[in-house]
């Protein structure tokens, strides 16, 4: 039953992603021309969607020739692109003729996965972040933000709704940011991202909530590869949080125009959430290899415990039984009175008995005192 | 009776604790607008006091409707509003427009649990702390502040009375704290708070201390989970405690005119008592993993004792059997004079006798030089 | 079978360069001038190799006698000369003395191994870094770059072409090499390099899935040398890596005139780059570091569930032996009545096979109750 | 005869302190007026001796009431106050009001244990150090020093003489110190507390190397709480020592008029003492993990050959008892010449015999091939 | 054989230092005058040997008065008096007053083990070095330089020649060190203790590498105390050579006349090989961290190898025993059918055997499943 448990344990672990490649990433060939993209062969075909406003109205549209962006970002104060999906090489370079993004930038955008950053360029910043999302397991995507005073270009790479609360925000003018300049737009996207992981992080708690109970009851059902998966869930949103840290760091103690005095405000708060998602991963860290050192003393208390009984049983009847060997033995008393006189007395199986129950008495008893049973 | 001890404790665990929820805790949904307050559903009813003071008189009153405060604040040199409860939207965000208190700051005074940080608003400080108590277990609640030269707002979770000392201590003008700005007040709220860690700290140190007598004394009756429970609960405070050190740094390096010289000799020492509580706390975390080492080589030793019990009954008595069992054997000496001619000795029995004792005190010499008995 | 399993790869092992030698290098004996070459005895022999360039056309020549170089200088914008092989005392010196190599740089380059470092000299740099090539092993070697405004240097210890994708730029003028200073030609150098680390961490990422799917699967067929030889790499690869990281900030954070601006974004670039090799090596080795715990945890198990069959067999089978022998027992049934009157009985065997099946249905029992089986 | 040991080492592990409480210390109940005493029940009586001292000559004195030294402080060039014991709160207060100390520094003094610290204050420095005694285990007590330009106060919670050797040198005019100012005495004050340090870590050495010794010879003696004591005693030096380095560095950070030139220099080598202890102490900490570890594997290997004795002996012995069983069936030859015919058999017996040889011969080869025996 | 051979390694273990003394040194007793000077009952008898030069010519000389080194002070551009064994406490004094040598430098120097540091004194540096040498272990002692513009002090424990090369160096005007000030003479001392760092650990390497082989090889042979020796061995080299960085990055720092320029270049150097030894040091301690869990899993393999073949043979041969024990009872089947009627079947005894053998098979084809065989 556990060896069935065990195969049923592996196979659910394949299809979950214990896959490797998507770390390390697709990349150019060494010796590459700086700044060339190597579209994925999965990439998603790209859609590119706009929506441009101001404080008293707003326009939405879907782009297909990136060349008309350019007379919204002169008639409308702010001005949002969403790229979904990046399969499509030639409309992600004439976005980025649109936008004048620096072509290392771009290869960043597509060369996914990159480490979050911050890069200044000369009137915009270039911003990558890691998205994640809790489908059972975590999954993550990259978020690549460029961002001035007056426009946002965000590239996602899946077709995923996470951004869809800021487009109903701006859509209802709900909250400031129909107020506010492109930079607050930047700071609700970044925002937006941040918030994804605590329902990661509550996803995770209720597997190693389960997984404590688990250890705790000293269940036979506990999982190897579950406890190994759950820690390799967490590398992978220590690996896409870390870096945020500094990412954020950076952009509050850079100088510059585009970002106000109040969106500074606002992205010190985004800080101490980065901070407070990066200390609760390390503590589910510390905790489960707590629990994995806990499982492995049960294991070898579990192993005491077998080899106790073991020993009481076999300790107890292998001098039994050699006894009943004595008496068993075949010499001719008929030869010697020394040939085994016991055989023909009175109370000879009386006494052969009693001489075992003797015995294992004062093995119980050795046992007891031992505290053994 | 180990089993039977074990459930006991698996059953003894739930109610202390063992959930991981409030470590992330609530928050508005992903993508929510900035400043979302999401009342808890176990949030307690909100209650409010005011005690506000001068050198020479005071006077305490329950708030129903936060605007009642200003008069106060015209009228008296400091005033204290102390919020207890968290339940009530409403009276927060009232409480909130009177001190003007930025809707982020109050969206982490009611989205607990929060990280302990201090942020400079124009005029005012705001503090997050954790209070924490000991019930057996380490209870933690968040304690946030807002304060100025004139003015000093606190909000705790609970209906707790952790700071009725300080009250106390204004209606007896026992103490300075009558002579002083509300600057003062803050340090006195927030030097009772880490004050309260060091009851937990003996709380934990006595868990230690009879801990460490057990697995010392190599008793049966060491419970894992006893030592899993209080590695959690060093986690618990360690994560409260450890922000505070961070927060009275930044504190105390803040140049600005609402902390007075005076007031800052008292955080410093404060910070003193941080440390020292950070200190405590790594030290016993390192003490309870070299007893968790400990108890692992206990549990290895035990099985060697075992092994060796087993191994010496098991090879003394198994060579013997062995013996009784060639003379058990059935050959029929009719047949021929080869076989088994012992059996008819006249000394056969004896014989073998003989043969198993030298057998056995082979053996037990053998043990012996080994050093195993 | 295991057995054999091992022998082979400790084999396998060998060739793979379980050698410590070259982390250490061959170095002039204590005491020795400063600047003292010392040829290694496997060194290859020296080719040097010269492209002189500017926006419009470009030269290549193979160098006989360095002291040809000092015309191209002259002539042309660009001179880039290629070292490979580190066998040939003499032109090595000659090549120092056209460029005014410090004695010291050059003694870098030639005993090898080196960390990776940048030392700025009045108007050059001296640059060393490691190659790293992926050969189902890691393999890797020694790159150092002398660069000013018109010139580079490169040192390298094989006659492996890295470097030959950046030659075929120029040739064909494609990207913006030929229109850039050298320092432009510097950094493709580096980018180069540091591209060369993604294929030796794809090499590794799939050693570890592989490791990773045998040890879920609780193969038996898990080679500890091969855990360890991953492990060997990995530091290698670490070793190799972590210095550049403080190499290029420190590049980055000198003010000279043969960095351009341009320059720094692609060198930024660069440092990007080996931030993120970094943070993958990093994983990886915290993931192989799960994987021994995890294959210690089956080992243990594993004991556990040989233990269990043992105990169960033994357990019950050595009661029931002890009871056959009880039967087996000679006592004199006609000297009286209590020798073993139960042979006699009528339903005497029955009985003692009920006694024994009694007996083993009770073991059974305690086992199924402490779900052993 | 271990079960005996191991009590014996529990017993002497009582007296020798393994209690937590003076880790915590003695606190004023949370919410306490800041600078509230509060006298430790194992209070020491207070002594108050008085050394006044110039170039020329010295005076010494008891002092009765605190209000005398003025007189002192106005007529000599130095004045040391050496405080023994903290038992008597009203000569502690006078003391402070002599010396204007503030209340937090007192509290500090009094309430014990303190981290060790400086505190700087108008002109005088506040420091709190730990001395430290080996009495075959390790005795820490507070030091605090209260010093300016012409005096010293030195509050010691015990009455032992650890501060005689500077008072025999000022009788002597023994070294430069009754030519320099009073930051001279406490230099050498401070000097003899770090000197301290030096006889405790060589107690430690001796315990370490004994235990080095046992654990190499693998004896069967090696106590595991003896291992867990010395770490205890490791632990309660790194914490004593820990923050001198903290303080020292911020006293000779520290820009002010009362520590000359020379006394810095001097200062300064007490800051490589302290560097040299802490080294140490961190080195014997990680040998004793290190033997730990060395032990932990001497156990397994002992329950591997414990395991091999069982196996060689089961295994050999089990067939042939199996064989002897065979021979000793009760099959009746006379039914059918299928039953046990060896039994009848010329040379039956020696033919079992021999099969038994056989077998042994078999199964010792296998396990000589093995390598077991 | 295997007790034999751990003998033999305990006694080897003893010459070869496995003592802690010199760890913690010899010291004044704690309260002693700053500068008293502790002359070791080891110590060597003191030599002082002199050696002055200048770019044209050069002087040699054994000095017995230190009185007379003051007229080649004057004389010769720079002087370098060499001390070889610390026993003679007044030639101490007597340089150190011709040099003006501060007298807690003096202090270090005698009083060794002392961290490796400097310290600037007026117009001296004071440096602190440990000369490592490898014979068949690491023996390490302490090298003490005082330089200044025009002369270099050095003072060395032992009479060994380290020092040799660059005596030779200047006798024979090899290199430039002639054509310098006594500043680089220091950095020739200094290097040459740096490149004598490198055989000792090409001397670890090779016991690593032979270690590893064993391990890999899964030899018998391993014996626990050779992997601490060497761990310990790393440990004294580590603690040699780590503060030498600090020593060497606070000297570069250092502002001051007595280092020129191109003595800079050269100390750079110097500071680069010292990362590159900790660096190798630190990467050996991970290595052998690494093969100690490799070990420690072969033991459990093995282990678990052992218990398995016991298993195997015990379960099955004590089924078959318990049959055979059944058909040796003495049940009388003259008194009912039912006294074990298969006696005295015509197939009886193949009817047993085959039992036997279908039992047997049944249970092998059990353990091949479970691919234990």
């Amino acid at each position: 039953s556990k060896t069935a448990m065990k195969r049923i344990s592996v196979k659910q672990l394949a299809p979950k992603g214990l896959r490797f490649d998507s770390w390390v990433g697709h990349r150019p060939r060494p010796g590459a021309l700086p700044g060339t993209l190597v579209i994925k062969p999965d990439a998603l075909p790209t859609r590119v969607t706009l929506i441009a406003y101001g404080e008293i109205n707003f326009i939405e549209k879907d782009i297909e020739d990136p060349k008309e962006i350019e007379t919204f970002l002169k008639e409308w104060p702010v001005v949002w692109v969403s790229v979904e999906g990046l399969g499509n090489k030639q409309i992600l370079k004439d976005i980025s003729d649109v936008f004048n993004i620096h072509r290392l930038a771009l290869e960043d955008v597509v060369n996914t996965p990159q480490r979050s950053k911050v890069e200044e360029f000369e009137d915009t910043f270039f911003i990558i972040q890691r998205l994640a999302r809790w489908t059972d397991t975590v999954v993550t995507e990259q978020l690549s933000l460029f961002f001035s005073k007056t426009f946002v270009v965000s590239f996602q790479e899946s077709h995923e709704e996470s951004l869809k609360p800021i487009r109903e925000r701006i859509r209802n003018a709900k909250g400031r940011v129909r107020q506010y300049h492109a930079d607050y737009l930047a700071y609700a996207i970044m925002d937006t991202c941040f918030d994804n992981y605590f329902p990661v992080l509550e996803g995770i708690s209720e597997k190693v909530e389960s997984l404590e109970k688990q250890i705790v009851a000293d269940s036979e059902e506990v999982a190897i590869p579950d406890i190994h998966r759950l820690k390799r869930q967490l590398l992978t949103i220590r690996r896409a949080i870390w870096p945020h840290r500094e990412m954020l760091a950076t952009l509050l103690r850079t100088e510059n125009k585009i970002l106000t005095k109040d969106t500074r405000i606002y992205l010190r708060d985004c800080h101490d959430h980065v901070i407070q998602i990066i200390d609760l991963v390390e503590t589910y860290r510390e905790l489960i290899s707590g629990l994995f050192d806990m499982h492995l003393t049960y294991i070898s208390n579990k192993m005491n415990e077998v080899m106790k009984v073991l020993t009481i049983i076999a300790t107890i009847f292998i001098p039994l039984t050699f006894i009943s060997g004595i008496y068993g033995m075949n010499f001719n008393s008929g030869t010697s009175p020394y040939n085994m006189p016991e055989l023909h007395w009175y109370y000879g199986y009386p006494f052969a008995l009693s001489l075992m129950g003797l015995t294992a008495m004062g093995l119980i008893y050795f046992f007891k005192r031992r505290k053994w049973i």
